[in-house]
């Protein structure tokens, strides 16, 4: 029988909640301490604890450690600005190929809560280049990133992309910008054809205008949609959705920069998801 | 500058779509031949090839090459029975903290769409370990998986669940079964305390069912949930919804095992997601 | 060139709002006097003003006059339970053929927001009978009802509904009560056979309980949906939806009685809306 | 104990369906006769029949008569065009204060099915006057209105509105047309000031041109909004809703025309729906 782990370890990211759903979310290190409303958490004594177990401060406080999602860091993200919700960000990484080993650019950078979860799922084989022309900004993202210890992943720019991309070929590029029309040209230098650009916006207005700008610059495989989530009280013998919901974070708009007289109508995407049996069209080369 | 790629790579995964959307997904090899409806198309034509541009089979069928997204590869997977939607697994890697490196046990295996989606996030790095008692369908889900040149990171079990999985303090755990409250002692033994169980049911009789089971067993930070993805036809100047879209896939739902004695009430989920301001609660070992 | 009216008359209904969006509702009539936080303001100042107008209570505090929707009783109704919320009480008049001179019953009464709809709806030539059996909600519900103009078309009863309803073959029922399944027997007494039974409740587990013994009962075309509303912010150059919306007020079930001998299966519902072209089933008696 | 009705009546509107869901209309009166696709019946035979029995054509096919709801008739209206939706027309009606003994104007007319539920809602003391410009679909409308029994409530006007509609200080006024942004001018000819004003479109766009023009005509109490339906699958032990749904019908604007120097912010809409306790503001002349 494999046994992998069931203990806090030196590097670990864990997530330390009280009674009242205070959170820290804190990267593990030796000689670390945690300051909580509360007391001090040295990280030594963290580190071997087991998982899903109670820890206590200095002052006797308890704390439960559990193991952070993605969602749960982005939810508990320092930022200044409104941030992208982890069901967007879920839909987004799925429909752009985000993977790991993948170069991906962003921008603006804004708090780094998307940056986050791109440095996330492209690993340590690949990277994130994020553009931000805000230093405030810029710095409190690199602080986010630096403190999950995933700066190492990111290269972040302090430039205004009206100027233009550095890179050339990237794998996805995605814009958080209230104007990402303005910028369809600079996304083509620096996205390699038929690779995935992807967008948010909060209006149908901005929505019309980029894709009115994509079909005039021959982007393919034009996408627009928008998410929701809804959630339900877990009682079992009352089951019910919760009275209230978020009714808007923001249109999504996906992409592809296609070549000179490669001009394409056709468009498949999950409204059209063939229920039960398929057709099978994933091919290996032996066939 | 750098210059990163635009060009089609050797063991490149690549999307060959015709003008009536007929598509086949396949990885460059060099000496690979992919035979069409329309013709033969050599992978050495194809290695080398500009991202977004044209190849023409040897009848002189033309085929756009574009990447393909991990939602593109799900929508084409080989299946006999229901998977699920991109919509659907998006959410779930990020509220189950998949990244690369993670170890994640599945069951049931299906046709492996999921698989597909945990292999690519985990890395290589990372580990999938898949259970499924039915040989038939395992051997659809490998074959899926090897035609991705994923199943290095696959672990394929034929095994029922009823008697246990073979790894204890995995990083996540997920079921996709009809009877998920039949296995939470299971889960048990082989997810960490503290680290995150999903599933996904497509009833309310089984949400209760599940619910009522993690309460006695003492999961916590239990949540149910369900995504929605609403379409737009991306016409700039008459912007709407499509007329019709999917009404239902499947509930969601996600709990954490604890450890006895570590009963917690609290509960934070995206429906109380902070707008703008937030409290900055990431903390690093400095503070 | 017809001339209907432009003012308001004696025995209007009113809606007087303030800048702060403080509302009163109010019947007008000769010698009346409408007491606000901010003054008071005779009911013959306001007959003969044109709707639309501003008029001043005597410290000179201005209020504007205009026609109280249905929608706009509803949400100020006097209440102390959950009421119905307009979204769903449109969706159900339409649905059990509400109508000028139907007869239907209703329970419970509670604080007679529903009752108000019906009233509305069924006019001088129809009647309501709502069954309560809690005397100080139906006290309530009577002041409700009396303040609107429209006792005279309802009558009100203070009865437990398991000792049955009074009347036979009435045109709709519909029951707003948490056990809606315990009254099945009760209700085909009273409901002539064809004709629509009507429910709302909240959570899944009802709606499995009702639809088991609707079943068992002899209930055809049954039906189960929800309804959503969502807002959105009336800005014609940044148009969205509004951040947040109502997630859920209840479900609602549609079924009608059927006599012995006349099971039926066919359901068609507004999913299966055909669009466009249709077959013209209405038929008059010349074909 | 009272007795009202139980059978079918001379002058009644009954559904009749056979056991594959097709579905007639009809209104009964003495001597007439409906053929369906499956033998004739005669009204007499079915006047005196019990609602919710069986009834047999000429050649023994059994039909099973009910009572048609609102909804049941506007699904099989006949027509060609689109048409408004149960689910919008429920919400617009408790919206706009249709009820008996309204006047209200609706423009086009298309093929009545939204005039039909104005007709039926306004009562023999309302009236519903409709303008069309196209007489060929006026024809339709009037067609399905007369088979229905309706006519008498409805006046049909062949007239296009730019000239403007020839009444003054109707209760409420309905546009169904693509650019209802080009009459505000004649609606507010037409509608008393403070009286509601509602249009549907399908398009963002159109909303946009809309709420800009209202703002710029002194419209108040703007509202913007959109209904969803879903459907569950009526089965107690495996419950959940249809895999499909209508993902759009159109957006509903509603506003009230107001009098020069009445500019009001303040927007009172079921999105603010308190919940539970109420204030009360529902108020009669006694205080």
């Amino acid at each position: 029988m494999n046994s992998i782990s069931g203990l806090v370890k030196n590097g670990d990211l864990v997530q330390l909640i009280d009674n009242q759903g205070n959170t820290f979310i804190v990267v593990m290190y030796s000689g670390g301490e945690l300051h909580t409303h509360r007391g001090i958490l040295a990280h030594d004594k963290l580190i071997g604890a087991n998982w899903g177990s109670r820890v206590y401060t200095h002052t006797g406080y308890p704390f439960l450690i559990i193991s952070p999602s993605l969602g749960d860091i982005l939810l508990r993200t320092r930022r200044n600005t409104q941030i992208m919700y982890p069901k967007d960000i879920g839909f987004i990484l799925v429909n752009m190929g985000i993977m790991p080993g993948k170069i991906v650019i962003e921008a603006g950078t804004g708090s780094g809560a998307f940056t986050t979860a791109l440095a996330y799922m492209v690993g340590n084989d690949g990277q994130v280049i994020t553009y931000e022309s805000r230093p405030e900004m810029q710095e409190i993202a690199r602080n986010n990133l630096e403190r999950l210890g995933l700066s190492h992943r990111v290269t972040f720019k302090l430039k205004d992309i009206h100027n233009g991309f550095d890179e050339e070929g990237v794998d996805a590029l995605f814009l958080d910008v209230p104007n990402p029309e303005d910028f369809m040209f600079q996304v083509r230098q620096a996205l390699a054809p038929g690779k995935p650009f992807g967008s948010l916006v909060p209006t149908t207005n901005q929505v019309s205008r980029l894709i009115r700008t994509l079909q005039q610059e021959n982007f393919g495989f034009i996408e627009v949609c928008e998410t929701f989530l809804r959630y339900y009280k877990p009682v079992p013998d009352r089951l019910r959705p919760t009275d209230r919901m978020v009714g808007h974070t923001g249109f999504l708009i996906f992409a592809r920069p296609l070549l000179p007289g490669t001009e394409i109508s056709s468009s498949l995407n999950e409204e059209n998801f063939p229920e039960g049996e398929s057709t099978g069209t994933i091919r290996g080369g032996e066939e």
